[in-house]
């Protein structure tokens, strides 16, 4: 397939795309046209057509879209052709809810390790992975093969395990505390600010 | 303060502004000009002049913004300036979690009650709060004021749930079911799509 800028937006849309193209092979769907993904997923054929378009386009004029194909095309783009392994950090109340979803897993992202500082967290296990000391994380990513680092950890540590984790090796932090990190173009962050999710609908509720 | 059309990127900026502006609060800073906000902030100067010029404006030529004000009428559009009550449904980890942070009680997000089907989970607490039954939901959203509800359940069931918290007057669903819920027009659904967000991260890892 052929390599084009893809803009952000349509990354961030990628992967509605795929869940509906998952739910229609569950239905035993083959094919559909763009006119009736648009009715499914609530927004205009032509943005679909655009937004598929970006990879070389995957309809026929007359046919529409094979599903399965379509799935697997925008699965490979997504990278969930393949496993993810990953670790997270802090083994609070949000770090073990986050290394319970087995769903997770069932899309390829395999919990590996848990780490916190806390001596009363240490020992402790989520599933079959014991909570580890920080202490051995850099030996730890030296030995494992590591993608994801995820933290859910106060924002006042966070900088500085982004640090520790970039100097590591680690390019990819699922970020949940609340703070912007500062780091290397080559690493990427994706931020899940959960109090701003609230705020946004606190505006609403303001709006009436 | 005049009444404009806010877009939704607009809106999403702003808890960000709301955070940047409580850090200079906290460090006893009295204005700043949005040139160094910009600095901080990592975003241009004009964007944020463009920004905060849909709310009339806060800044004066030469002066800059005064930041405990600014922060305080961000604050007041984003509806922080009151409280906001919220139940939460589903006390699996997630739900569990969700509950236990006491940072969304200090933005005025008070969590009033967990509900759940499974019987293990009844009677659990979490806080000061007891899970109890989804029998008893429609009863005690008469008997209180509720702003929030948040989804902390199987997509399978979010739908036949929010539809029956519609019912029941909620209009504001915070929804990490990973589903797009159907509701009427004046209801208002933030979605968190963890898988989702998880998936723009192998995107990256994937284009290396």
């Amino acid at each position: 397939m052929e390599e084009r800028q893809i803009s952000a937006a349509v990354i961030k849309r990628l992967p509605r795309y795929y869940r509906y193209l998952a739910e229609l092979q569950n239905e035993d769907l083959e094919r559909i046209s763009s006119e009736e993904l648009s009715r499914r997923m609530g927004v205009t054929a032509s943005q679909i057509r655009q937004d598929l378009n970006n990879f070389g386009g995957f309809g026929q004029q007359g046919y529409g879209y094979n599903v399965e194909y379509l799935k697997e095309e925008i699965g490979k783009i997504l990278g969930l052709d393949h496993t993810h392994n990953m670790i997270i950090i802090g083994a609070g109340n949000l770090g073990r809810a986050l290394a319970g979803y087995a769903k997770f897993e069932n899309r390829g992202f395999i919990v590996k390790g848990i780490f916190d500082n806390n001596p009363e967290l240490i020992g402790k296990k989520v599933r079959d992975i014991k909570v580890v000391s920080m202490g051995v994380l850099d030996h730890f990513l030296e030995e494992n093969d590591i993608a994801i680092a995820t933290l859910a950890i106060p924002k006042e540590e966070a900088q500085a395990v982004a640090e520790r984790l970039y100097a590591a090796g680690i390019r990819a932090i699922w970020n949940f505390a609340h703070v912007d990190l500062k780091l290397p173009g080559d690493a990427y962050v994706e931020n899940v600010h959960l109090i701003e999710s609230l705020m946004q609908l606190s505006y609403r509720l303001n709006k009436g």
